[in-house]
C-alpha cells in the first residue's frame, strides 16, 4: 500500500501531509481506547492530544499525567518519538526494516521533507538521525535518572526520566506532572540537562552532522555557522529581557534569590522557541514579557530539527536582505558568503504564509473564544511554533477552538511553505508577460 | 538657509525627516500659544496634537473642538493640508512662489520623496497635486454646506464643511465634534461625500492623474489597474466582514435598520485604511472586527496618496509573489504584466520595517500603558497607518505613550523604508562574496 501511494499522483507535499493525517487518525483512535484514559475521553479532545503529541506542541486539554493511562501514555511519548524524528526519517526507518531498497521517487521524496539538498546518502542520514536521537535521549535519560530514582524510587523515576528525556529531546513539552517543571526551578542540574538535551535536539540534525564532520568554525557551512552564532544571540538577548522584565513581577520571578532568578529567566528565556516547558506561571508573566515570547515562538528552533516556527534562518535571511536593501548592497552579505535572492524569496514566501495561516487562526477564535486577545494570539502563535507554552486558553478551548489550534500545529509542523505546495496546483506552460514597475510604500 | 540645507550633505530621505521635524516643532509651538487653546495645554499634548496633524492621523488627545480656539483649530487644519499635499509638494509650492527655480540636487529630493521615477515635470506634478487638491477640496465644501448650513446656520455650518472637507480628503480623521462623524450615521449624502473624499484622496495623486489623462482601463498602468482593483476588492471585502461581523452586535450595528446597517458597516468598512473617522463607538466592536481593522490599517491607502500604512501595492506585490513561488511560476504575473524582484524586495524591505516599529513600539507601550493587549495593538497600527481610529487609548497615554504614538505616526506618514535609508549610512565600495545556501522553513 506504501509503495503505491508512493508511486500514485502524490507530489511530495501531499503525501507527507497525508501520512500525518494517518498518523494523527491512528494515534486519536489508539487514544481513545477504553484502557488509555482513567476517565474516557471525547474524541476531540483525543485528536486535540495525538496531534499535540505528534507535531511535539505540548499544548494539552486534558492533564497528562493523570487523564491517561500507562498505556496512553506510551502512545503519547511515540507519537512524540515519531514526530520528532521526522515522519519521513521515520518512514526511512520502516524501509530499512523491511529490507526493501529505495526507488528514485522514494529518494526524492525524503530529500525534498527532509529539506536536503542532494539525494545521496539520504539512508545513511535517515539511519545517522536515529541513532543520534536515540543517543542523545539515553544520556538525558541516566541523567536524569541519577537525580530522579533517589526522589521518585524505581519505578516511578525511571519512568519520569524516560518520559521526560524523550519529552525534551524532541522539543515535544509533554510532561506528566501538572505543573510543568515548576518543582525544579531551583534544580540546576535538572535545568542543565533538560535544557540541553532539547537545545541540541532544536538546533537541526543537519548543524549537529556538520560540526561532528568539519569540528573547526571556519569549515562549517554557512548554514551550521548562522545556527551557532544565531541560537547564542536570540538566547541571550532573550535571557536580558525576561530578566529584566521578570525582576519584579512577585508572580513569576519577584520573590526569587537572585541566583534563582537568573536560572529561571535562563529556562524561561531559551524555551519559547519551541520546547515548551515551563517553570514560572505563563499566565503571570508582564504583558511585554508575553509579546515578545510570541515572537520568539513565530521564529521558532532551527530547519530540519524537531522544533516548529518559521525557523531562525528564515528570519536571518529576511532580516539580512532588508539590511542590504538599506544600505544599497548588490549581494546579501553573511560570514563573507552571499545568501540568493531565491533563499530570499522563500523565506518570504515561508513567513507570509505561516502568518497569514496564524491571522486566520486568531482572527477565527476572536469570533469563538471569549477571551483578551492576548491570550488568543499566545495560543495560536504557540501552536504554529509547536511551542506548547499556554497563557490557560488550552483547557478553555470551544470545540471549534480545539480543532483550529491542531490544524495551526500541523502547519506549524509540516511547514507553512510545504502546506501550500501541498494544496497549490502544478505548474501549467504559459507566455512570459514584459516587466512594469509599480509603487510600493 | 533652505537652499543651504539641500546644498550640505543631506541625502534626500534626512531632508525629508528634517523637514517634518521642523513642522512639527513649529506647530507645537504655534498650538502652545495661550490664544491657541480655551484652556492651555500640555507642551506634550501640543506635540501630540501638531504630529497627528502633520501626519494626517487624527489621533487626539485633548478634544479638538472644545479645547482649541478659532486659532488653534485653523493651526491644526492648515497642518493637515501641508501634511496632505505632502511635505515636498508643499516646498515646491514655496519655491515657485518665491520665483526661484530649481536645481538638480533639488529635482532629485522631490521626485524621490515624491515617489516618482522621472525627475522631468516635476514642478508640474506639484501644481498640479495643488489644484487638484483644493478643487476635490473646495467640491466637498459646497456640498457639505448644502446640507450644513440649512442646521447649524451660515457662520457655523461653513466652518464644519470647511474643516471637514480639508479633513476628509487629507485623510486627516480630525473632526470638530467630539463623537466624530457619528451624528450622521444615517444621512446618506454626508456619507457619500465624506466617503469619496477620502477614498478620492487616498487611492493617491498618481492614480487619478493616469486616469484622467488615459481614460481607458486597458490603457492605464499596472500601478494604476492595482490600485482601482485593489481598492474595489478591499473595501468590498471589508464591508461583507463588518457587517456579518457586527450585525448581531447590540452596541454597533445591532439596533439599525438593515439599511442603517449597511451604510453604518459600509463607512466604517472603508474608512480604517487611513482616513480615520468613526460613526459608531469603535471600543464597543467585537474582537474580531477589531482585529481585521487592524490588518486593514496596516495595510493603508495608495502610495503617493494622502494616506499611511505599508499600502495597497506594497501588500500586493508581497502577495503575488508568494502565490508564484508557491505556483513555481517563474515570474510574479499581474494584468499580463510582470513585476521585477527589486520591487518585490523593496516591498520587503518596507513591509518588515514598518512591522519592526510597530512591534517594538507595541513592546514598549506594554511596559507603560495599563492596558489590554489589543487595545494598544490597535492603537499603535493606527498610528502606522495615519489613520487615527481609537479603541480610547489615547485619551489614557502616559507620557510615554505620548511619545511613542507620535513616533509611529511619523515612521507611518514618512514611510519606514524612507526612515530606514535617512537613518542608514552610505555604501562603501565593497567585495563580492560566493553564494551560498542556507536551509529556511
Ligand atoms: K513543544
Ligand atoms: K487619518
Amino acid at each position: 500500500m506504501f509503495q503505491k501511494i508512493i508511486t500514485s499522483q502524490l507530489n511530495p507535499p501531499r503525501f507527507l501531509l497525508l501520512i500525518f493525517l494517518v498518523f494523527i487518525t491512528v494515534g486519536t483512535m489508539l487514544l481513545k481506547l477504553p484502557f488509555a484514559t482513567t476517565d474516557g475521553i471525547t474524541i476531540i479532545d483525543a485528536f486535540f492530544t495525538a496531534t499535540s503529541a505528534l507535531t511535539v506542541t505540548g499544548l494539552i486539554v486534558v492533564d497528562t499525567g493523570t487523564a491517561f493511562t500507562l498505556f496512553g501514555q506510551v502512545v503519547i511519548i511515540l507519537l512524540i518519538q515519531i514526530g520528532g524524528l521526522g515522519i519521513m526519517t521515520f518512514a526511512v526507518f520502516i524501509f530499512l526494516m523491511s529490507g526493501r531498497k529505495l526507488g528514485f521517487k522514494e529518494h526524492v521524496l525524503i530529500t525534498q521533507s527532509l529539506n536536503q539538498n542532494s539525494v545521496g546518502g539520504i539512508i545513511l542520514l535517515a539511519r545517522k538521525i536515529l541513532l543520534f536521537s536515540l543517543a542523545v535521549e539515553f544520556i538525558t535519560f541516566i541523567l536524569l535518572c541519577v537525580f530522579w530514582i533517589p526522589v521518585f524510587g524505581w519505578k516511578n523515576g525511571v519512568y519520569a526520566s524516560f518520559f521526560h528525556a524523550v519529552s525534551a529531546f524532541n522539543n515535544a513539552g509533554f510532561s506528566i506532572w501538572s505543573d510543568s517543571l515548576s518543582s525544579f526551578i531551583d534544580h540546576s542540574f535538572i535545568m542543565v540537562i533538560i535544557t540541553t538535551s532539547f537545545i541540541v535536539g532544536g538546533v537541526g540534525f543537519t548543524v549537529i552532522f556538520d560540526i561532528w564532520k568539519k569540528k573547526r568554525f571556519k569549515d562549517f557551512s554557512l548554514h551550521t555557522k548562522l545556527m551557532l552564532v544565531g541560537t547564542l544571540l536570540i538566547n541571550l538577548i532573550a535571557f536580558c529581557f525576561v530578566f529584566l522584565l521578570e525582576y519584579y513581577n512577585l508572580d513569576t520571578l519577584g520573590g526569587l534569590s537572585i541566583i534563582d532568578k537568573i536560572k529561571a529567566a535562563y529556562f524561561q528565556a531559551v524555551t519559547p522557541r519551541t520546547a515548551g516547558f515551563n517553570t514560572v506561571d505563563i499566565g503571570a508573566l508582564n504583558h511585554s514579557t508575553l509579546f515578545f515570547m510570541i515572537i520568539l515562538m513565530f521564529i521558532g528552533a532551527g530547519s530540519a530539527s524537531t522544533g516548529g516556527g518559521i525557523k531562525l534562518t528564515t528570519f536571518f535571511a529576511i532580516m539580512f536582505s532588508v539590511l542590504s536593501f538599506v544600505k544599497k548592497k548588490e549581494d546579501i552579505e553573511v560570514f563573507r558568503r552571499s545568501i540568493s535572492d531565491r533563499t530570499v524569496v522563500r523565506s518570504l514566501a515561508i513567513t507570509v504564509i505561516g502568518f497569514s495561516f496564524i491571522l486566520v487562526g486568531i482572527f477565527i477564535l476572536d469570533i469563538t473564544e471569549d477571551a483578551p486577545f492576548l491570550k488568543i494570539v499566545f495560543e495560536a502563535v504557540s501552536a504554529f511554533g509547536t511551542v506548547g507554552l499556554s497563557m490557560g486558553l488550552t483547557g478553555e478551548l470551544t470545540w471549534v477552538g480545539k480543532l483550529i489550534i491542531p490544524m495551526i500545529m500541523i502547519i506549524g509542523k509540516v511547514g507553512p511553505l510545504t502546506l501550500a505546495f501541498a494544496l497549490a496546483n502544478q505548474p501549467k506552460v504559459r507566455v512570459r508577460y514584459a516587466k512594469e514597475d509599480i509603487l510600493t510604500g
